[in-house]
Parts: C-alpha cells; structure tokens; sequence
C-alpha cells in the first residue's frame, strides 16, 4: 500500500474527513452515480451479514418470522393514517405513469407500515393469529436527504423492519420494549458501542406512532446518533387498514400493533467510534475474517516460512483466517491494508519465529505486540479476541461517560451542548419548545431516559412543568 | 382446517387454477394491491433463506463476495452497451422528476450490469485485482408483465446476481460454466428438480451478451421454465464502462466479464413440480422444519401424550420440528393443515403408541405410514429424510424422461409439442426462423443441450444448414 492509500487525515483534527477517507479506503462504501445513493462494498456488506445472522437467530427465537412485501405504494395507502402521511409525503419518489398501467400514483416504500397493514387485514382473523410477528429485509427509499453522508444519510439504505400485530396494548408495547433491548444487546455485545435508551419526544415520535422508544449512541465528534427505535403503534394503523380480529367471545376487536427497525447506518456507527488513524477497528463479533496471516518472506527462507504460515492458517481456521501469501506485496505493505480494513489479529510468521515454534501476534485495538508460542496459538487468539472485544466497548463506554452530563440552567445546558456533549435536563416536552431549544443550540432531543420517577420540576428551557428529564445533543 | 381451507382444485384437472390455490393456501404468497406484484409471505421467504444460505457457502469458496449497488440507475447508463439498452427499454419503471434535484432520469434496476460495472471501472487497476467477483441479493423491477403468475411472472422478484471481471475470455466463459454447474446442483440436489442445460439461442440471448448458459426445467403441465442463466459478457460492458486493467508487463488491457443469476421463480418451480392435490410437498434440503409432531389427544390421556410429544420433539430439535400441541385443533385438521403445507414427516404420538413406546411416522410425499420405536426415531427421521429427497428427484426425473423426445421431422415436432413434450431438434439458430417456428407452435426455443459434435444437417423447420439441436417447448 502506497502512503497515497493511507489515511491522510487524523480523527482527532478533521472527524468528518477523517470518516469519509475511513470508509473510502477501507472499502467499505463508494459514492454511487447519483446523488444520494451509496454503493455497499463487500468489507462493509459482511458485518450487515453478521449482523443478520445474529439478529435473525434472535427474533426467531421470539417467533417473528421473514417475509417480503412490495416495494411500491400506492398512493392512497398513505393517506390512511394522517400524520405518517404528513411524516413521509415529502420523501416519496413516485413512479412515472406515463404509458404505464397503473390505475394509481405509487411511491417507492420509505418505510412499509402502510403496505404490510393491508395485508395483514386480509391474513388476519381470529385471536389464534394474534400475536402475527413478521420482520423483512429491505432497501428503503427517502427522497429528501439533503447532504449525503455515507452510511448515515443516503437516500436510499437497507434496514429490517419489524410488523407484529396484539390482542392488547401491552403485548404491543412490551414486545416493542423487548426489542429495544434486543437492540441494545446489538449494538453493546457486538457493535460494542455502548447506548442511551428511552422514549422519544412528542415531536421526535414516529409519524403515526403512539410512543417510539429508542436507543442513541455519541459519536466521537460529539454528535449523538440514533441506533435504532421501535415503536407502540396504537391502534391507529388497524384503524385505518381494517385490521380487525374475532377474540375468544367471537367479538369484532381491533387490534394493537408494534413495528421496529434499525439499518446499514449502524455500520458508519462502527466505523466512527473505533477507527483510527490507521483505519477501521472491527470488533471481532463482526469481524469476517478475525484474524490475516502475514509470512514474512525473504529469498532463502521463502519455502519453510509459506508452508509454516499456511499450516498455521489450517490450524486457525476457525476463526476464517485470511492468509496472505501475495507475492506481489511486501509485508509492511499488507500489515498497512490489513490495518486499514480493521482485522482484529495479524499474526505474523518469519523466519527467526519459525526457528523458536513462535509467532508474533498484533493487536489492532490497541497495536500491541505478543510473542506466542505456536502450540498455545489458538487459545491465544481466543483469548486476545475476547480481550478486544472487551477493551473497545470499555474505551467507547468510557468516552460517553466523560461525554454525558447533566444540566440544572440553561447557561450551562448551553455550555455543554457547546463542548459537544450530551447533556440530560428536565424537558416540559412541548414541540414548541423543544424547536426552541433546537433554535438556540442546534441540539435535538435524543430520549426521555427510562426509569425516571414523575416529578414536578420547570423545563430546563422555557420554565413551564416538566415531569421527566431529556437528554440533549446534536446530531447529523 | 374447515374443507374451504384445502384445495379444491386437482393438479391433473385445472394446473393453472391449483397451483394458484396452492401457492394462496400454503401461504407461501398473495397478490399485492399493484397489479403485477406480490408477498412472499414467511413459508416461502423460508424457502429462499435456505437457497441463500446454501447458495452464499457454495460462492464463498469460489472466492465471491456479496455487495449492494443503488436501486436507480441513470438513462444514460442503459445506452452505453447498445443491445442491452435495447433489450430493457420496455421494461424501465421510471421515477418521476418533479420537484426532485435529479439532473438525469432515473429508473429502478431491471438488472444491475450497468451500475455495477460503472463501479467496476472506478475500482479496477491492475491484473492483481483480478479476477474479480461480487454477488449482490437484491430486488428486481421489470414492469412490462402482461399476466401476472405468483413467483414465476411478477413486475418485482427477488433474485442473486453475479458479476465477475477476468483478464482472459476463457475465465470468464469458464466460470460461467462452473456456475451453471452450481445451479444445476442447486436445483437437483437441493430442490430435487432435474434440468436440462446448454446454451440459449442467438434470439433468446441476454441482453448484450456474447453467449448465454441456461437450465430448463419441464413442469407438470409441460411447460419449460428457466432455472437459471449465466453469460459470458464478452468485453462490449468493458468497453462501453470503460474498464481497463494493467497487465503485468504495464499494458492497458480491456478484461473479459460474466454475469449470472436465479430468482424467486424456483420457489414456485418447487411448488408445481412437487405438489399435489393435498398441497405443497417440500423437498427435505429446503424444509425450515423437517418435521412436525402431533400429539393425538383425548381427555384422559392428554397430560401424559402431550409431556411424551414434547420430549420427542426436543429429541429431534435437530430437524427443528413443529411441535403442534395448539388445544384448538383438531388432530384431523392439524394433519391436513401440514400437508397442505408440505412439511416433509409427521409423527404422531398417541395413547396407543405410548404404550408400545412407538410413534406412528407419516412421509408427506407417498403418504406411507410407519410404526417405529421410540428408541430408533431419530435415525427412521434421518433414514426417511434422505429417502423422500432421492425419491422426489426419481419422480421428478422420470416425468422428464417421459416428457422430453427427439424430432426427425417438421410433422413430429409439432405433434410433440402439442403433446406437450420438450422436443430435441436439429436447428439452424437463425432468429427469422425460430420467430416461424414460435408463431407456428408457441414453442420456444429452450436451449442448445452441451456436448454436441458439430454436424452439418438441415433444420427441423427451415431445412437451411443446421449444427446442432436445439430443445424446443412452450413455456410461460
């Protein structure tokens, strides 16, 4: 790798470069043809892969099941819940019709409430259905993104989404919660990025929802960034669609419902918090490959080394190794591409190790150096991947602890806002307001945090009651 | 299930009309509110998992990586490659301009060589990255479908497709070769549907193809249906993108390309070749569940059935079974209800087998009941699993055996083919003439079958020189 492939920007001195550099070089995303649109490389679709895997085993687990519905809506499917109308008409991308058949306008799906709950009238009739729990994979179109910024604000992304429908609000909401926790152990066990969760604000809320809870990540700029968020539906959508179920009494009810997602952003979200100077860090949950293989090689020694090397490989497999015996590159160049595109692990194997049944092993967290020996290799790695795993989440944890603070006036909510922090006051939750505080500081509210008792306090803004605390922050 | 839920119509007597009520009652799809598309509800969507998972382990170890490319590709890119633009026009759902920052048109993808190889010429430098392989899973728009058919005719379907780069035309014809390979192995050993394969006609070639490989299946009602086709692309994508590569003497070079895929439409291959008048009979390799259990209660012996039931069940979790104790049922409706949906074993635990420590095993495919002990279940399970796979493939096989027939003479031809054979023929591959011969018949040309020597012989229709036989059939 020439030094012309490297990062050229730090983190520390220009973030929003340094970001875009990452995820240039590091092969995870391309810009794409048209503005807005982003292409998904494949260092970067293999962690969206882990991520589904692992998300699948677990809401199967919870009985929710994948489909796939039409990416196309029509326009009349809108209009059926008014406020998710008003929420997404200005994204829509409608479909031409000229010299098309289509008796109506229809819209590529910014979210797919609408077209799934049509379904769901016709599929759903007695409380045997209920709970009825489906998630589909899919891409997903929003017109109305003003600055591209990849991963985290292109027109187009893929996501899940998560439709179930209840006899009762509380199998709704306490599902709709349970995901969020499931989120939460997403992004903490695997993502290894530490989250605030709550419920949203009035006007933060879902268009159409009746709560949406949601979980928020600080990145290192200081800009906070949603995760993921689910959602009580209420009963508005049944409303609308005619959802209606027969229960035990063989009496007409309608029903209550949830819905729930979270996209490719988070992995920007991964690039942010643990790249560096060098590159990506990928925490070895969704690490493809956990570990590279480098034989260092020199013209006398070049046989035994390869052939130790891919042995050691053989021995690792477990862990998909990538081997890298490319006889066009020198080593210094590969430990820089391998740096650059974050495997956790590069175990390296010259001749001076060969001759000790020794290797050398580099963590990417951190760059330091082990020298192992070749029989306690394999439980080395184990140990050494835990260990990253472990020590990003604590450094990520620690970063948000010294980031997150709590503001009793509005001169210090400021001054914090101001020093790129999250910052938790007591919020009257009026929209109002809350475009006040926007006004003045650019912050946004990212949650109402759990767990709060009621209380009777005066908004950290505008004075009037407040009965729960909010936390704050900017974001992109 | 009440008697309207099963089907009521024979496969023998209306195929048209059964297979749609198969595919509507098995829930595996149901029409969408826009004409020409559909919901791939769970049953199918499981179906398709499987195919991923298998397909993704078989690609992985030919060194493919999955990517996601846009949604909308621009005009001009579908007049780069001249046939291709060509072949796709009709088929562009535009998305319209209005109030939309677009400086170019822009449709949804009807296939993505032009996206992606747009890419391809930003990423390509050098002879070192190649070959060079990526796979995307994505959906698909082609808007001019005049008849909709659930899973085999649809404006949207999901498909994969491959797109690989090689600096020679041997790799890239090669590897399209070996993929076909794979996708015959997919459908006979996974799905159990026999193919014929061999190369298209020049009139039935992709789209700005050089050569286009194919497998063609017959189904029940003796149309051929497109499995799969791969291409080798030639340079024209090259040239008109702009891919080049260095050699390793420094020489700019133009590379060789291929591209390849299947879709959703062997969901509904399984569904008419393996079905019956009780419904859908899965192939073991593609069941989710292998099996289900049922217990057969009554009221005196329901506790001690139902504790049996459930130990056996956790038993064989490694076929991930059903396990059907819903109290609302009815055991009767409970068997007609898996049938129906082709899960491949049922065991039934009743109060009499209990006794006898034995189960009573169901195959889905010939109906066959067993008794078998309780101590040998798991390996009567594997042992029937493996039995129903082969013996559906024989079936399957045998079907297309009778089914297929050489023609010597332009009357035979025709009597075949109204006999709704797939018929074998010497062939000029002249356009004009297979234009005739589908205006007389409505037979298709299905493909050139591999491994011909070149003769020089007279055409079934036209009598002008002929190489090699072609299949002919009617298809959908």
């Amino acid at each position: 790798m020439g030094k012309q492939q490297g990062l050229t920007e730090k983190k520390e001195a220009d973030f929003s470069e340094w970001y875009n550099q990452l995820v240039l070089k590091a092969e995870l995303a391309d810009y794409a043809p048209v503005r807005g649109f982003m292409v998904i490389r494949p260092n970067a679709y293999a962690i969206w892969e882990k991520i589904q895997t692992y998300f699948n085993s677990r809401i199967s687990k919870m009985g929710v099941k994948n489909a796939y519905f039409p990416l196309l809506i029509p326009k009349s499917f809108f209009e059926k819940e008014a406020k998710h109308a008003q929420g997404f008409e200005p994204e829509l991308a409608w479909i031409e019709s000229t010299d098309k058949d289509v008796e109506e306008k229809v819209a590529i799906r910014p979210t797919s409430e609408t077209i799934i709950y049509e379904s769901y009238a016709k599929w759903i009739r007695s409380w045997r259905d209920l709970p009825y729990r489906l998630n589909q994979w899919c891409n997903i179109l929003r017109w109305e993104v003003k600055q591209t910024k990849l991963f985290l604000r292109t027109r187009e992304f893929l996501w899940q989404e998560g439709h179930c429908v209840y006899e009762t609000e509380k199998g709704a909401e306490g599902e709709a919660l349970k995901i969020l926790d499931e989120y939460k152990g997403l992004c903490e066990n695997k993502l290894a990025i530490p989250v605030i969760s709550g419920e949203k604000t009035s006007l933060e809320r879902f268009a159409g929802a009746k709560k949406t809870f949601t979980i928020e990540a600080l990145m290192p700029d200081g800009k906070a960034l949603q995760m993921g968020t689910s959602h009580n539906l209420g009963q508005g959508f049944a409303k609308g669609f005619g959802i209606e179920f027969l229960d035990k009494d063989g009496k007409k009810q309608v029903p209550w419902q949830n819905s729930w997602g979270f996209s490719t952003r988070l992995i920007g979200a991964v690039a942010m918090v643990h790249g560096d100077n060098k590159g990506l860090v990928l925490p070895p949950e969704i690490a493809e490959n956990k570990l590279v293989v480098v034989p260092i090689l020199f013209e006398k020694t070049k046989a035994t080394i390869l052939k130790k090397a891919k042995e050691l490989s053989k021995k690792l497999s477990k862990f998909n190794p990538i081997f890298d015996d490319r006889d066009s590159y020198s080593a210094g160049w590969k430990f820089n591409e391998w740096e650059l595109k974050g495997i956790p692990i590069r175990v390296e194997v010259g001749p001076k190790d060969i001759a000790k049944k020794q290797v050398v092993l580099v963590r990417r967290d951190t760059g330091e150096k082990a020298v192992v020996k070749e029989s306690k290799l394999s439980a080395e790695v184990e140990k050494a991947l835990k260990d990253i795993q472990s020590s990003m989440f604590k450094k990520a944890e620690q970063f948000l602890k010294a980031n997150s603070t709590e503001a009793k006036t509005w001169p210090e909510f400021k001054k914090s806002i101001k020093e790129k922090k999250l910052v938790l006051s007591w919020f009257c939750d009026r929209p109002e307001c809350e475009e006040a505080i926007k006004d003045e500081t650019t912050a946004t509210s990212r949650c109402i945090p759990f767990g709060q008792k009621k209380g009777n306090n005066k908004c950290i803004k505008c004075g009037q009651k407040a009965e729960t605390k909010a936390w704050f922050g900017k974001s992109y």
